[in-house]
């Protein structure tokens, strides 16, 4: 297949030890069946190329049970430069790390994020966005059991009552599971409704077509955080 | 943490080239966060160890487009005989390769199958199970849009209308997304219904709690398929 006008070639999924494995799995399962119907590339983007565990790293004081992990291979190290059209940025436990561990994600961010054509943000993926900076004056959302990660983006709108939030062209997602639906909102705006729908079926996935039906804000007690 | 009396504690998932992302870390991130709190191992299991991709084998004829796959690590072969208490059994596109290919998958499922104290399948996991003669005499559903592999059953009870099935130990899930679902039942039957919440609200998920409740059936016009 040739590439299509308009519509975006290279993925980028970024990797950091620790992600949580829905955050990722759930975005690339409707993508890996998008493309078998549309010319697309991925890259998994991690520190270095290899081997990157569900684990949570040792400095977050978190991986007390090492016993059940996955690994993932990361395609591209953050330095590889790998041509990104849509980059994909995960959470999980793996962010609760020193600041020191985290700097290459953010400034792999930082240096991608403005030139791409869209990003999508899963659970706390949105929190690391929000420190790269390319969230600013932007309104998003975020998982709502860690909602003080909106902490890290003081100047972001964050909005609770959300399963996501589009802003222009970044997407950001609520927790976990809330990844498939954003996915799937985002396919539909770029690639049309039938197709999301095509994909939502194939997955056997009833899609949350409501951005701001979300329960789990009221669950946590989320409150909207305006921008300082 | 110690092992719990009666809870089950080694968990195996198998893993062949081509395998359903999202069958996989479906219920595998359930776990992951169930992990958090009990003690529990994990073995990924292929016929040889290390990196397993998601995309289908040459002979499937369904790799045309060979740019946008994940690549995950089996721990253990096929021959290590890790010990398994729940065996897990995703579905995938690889599951269209010739039967040769797949011969030591259901070799191993014959082999350790029997002895799983817990079987959990999605999507076309079902099918090779029952290719293993596990399924026989038992009741199962699969995935709707490949209702046709019911015929690798053909002792098996297939249930078109349903979300998953349970029959004794055996639980079977309908399509891709399906995994989640049947995960929790599961979780919720043998860890109690709060644990499964607990789980679900993590990840943010609407688990859906009727097995019966399931569109996709009706969408492919699926009818069930009575043991011969």
């Amino acid at each position: 297949m040739a590439p299509e006008p308009q519509l975006p070639l290279n993925f980028g999924m970024l990797l950091f030890p620790g992600f949580q494995a829905l955050d990722v799995f759930g975005p690339l399962d409707c993508l890996n069946i998008l493309s078998q119907s549309h010319k697309m590339n991925l890259s998994i983007i991690s520190q270095t190329r290899g081997s990157v565990s569900t684990e949570p790293p040792e400095s977050t004081g978190l991986n007390v049970l090492q016993s059940f992990n996955q690994h993932v291979l990361a395609t591209h190290s953050t330095d590889d430069d790998a041509p990104v059209d849509v980059l994909l940025i995960p959470g999980g436990l793996g962010l609760r790390a020193p600041e020191a561990e985290l700097a290459p994600y953010v400034e792999y961010i930082k240096k991608v994020g403005p030139r791409c054509q869209y990003i999508i943000t899963i659970c706390t993926g949105a929190p690391l966005l929000a420190k790269s900076g390319v969230l600013d004056g932007k309104r998003a959302t975020t998982n709502k059991a860690a909602w003080r990660f909106t902490a890290w983006g003081p100047k972001t709108d964050w909005i609770a009552r959300a399963r996501w939030v589009q802003d222009g062209n970044i997407w950001t997602a609520a927790g976990v599971s809330a990844g498939i639906d954003v996915t799937l909102a985002w396919i539909g705006t770029v690639y049309g409704e039938e197709t999301a729908t095509a994909v939502s079926n194939r997955m056997e996935y009833r899609r949350a077509t409501d951005s701001t039906d979300d329960p789990f804000s009221a669950l946590h007690d989320c409150q909207d955080v305006p921008a300082q």
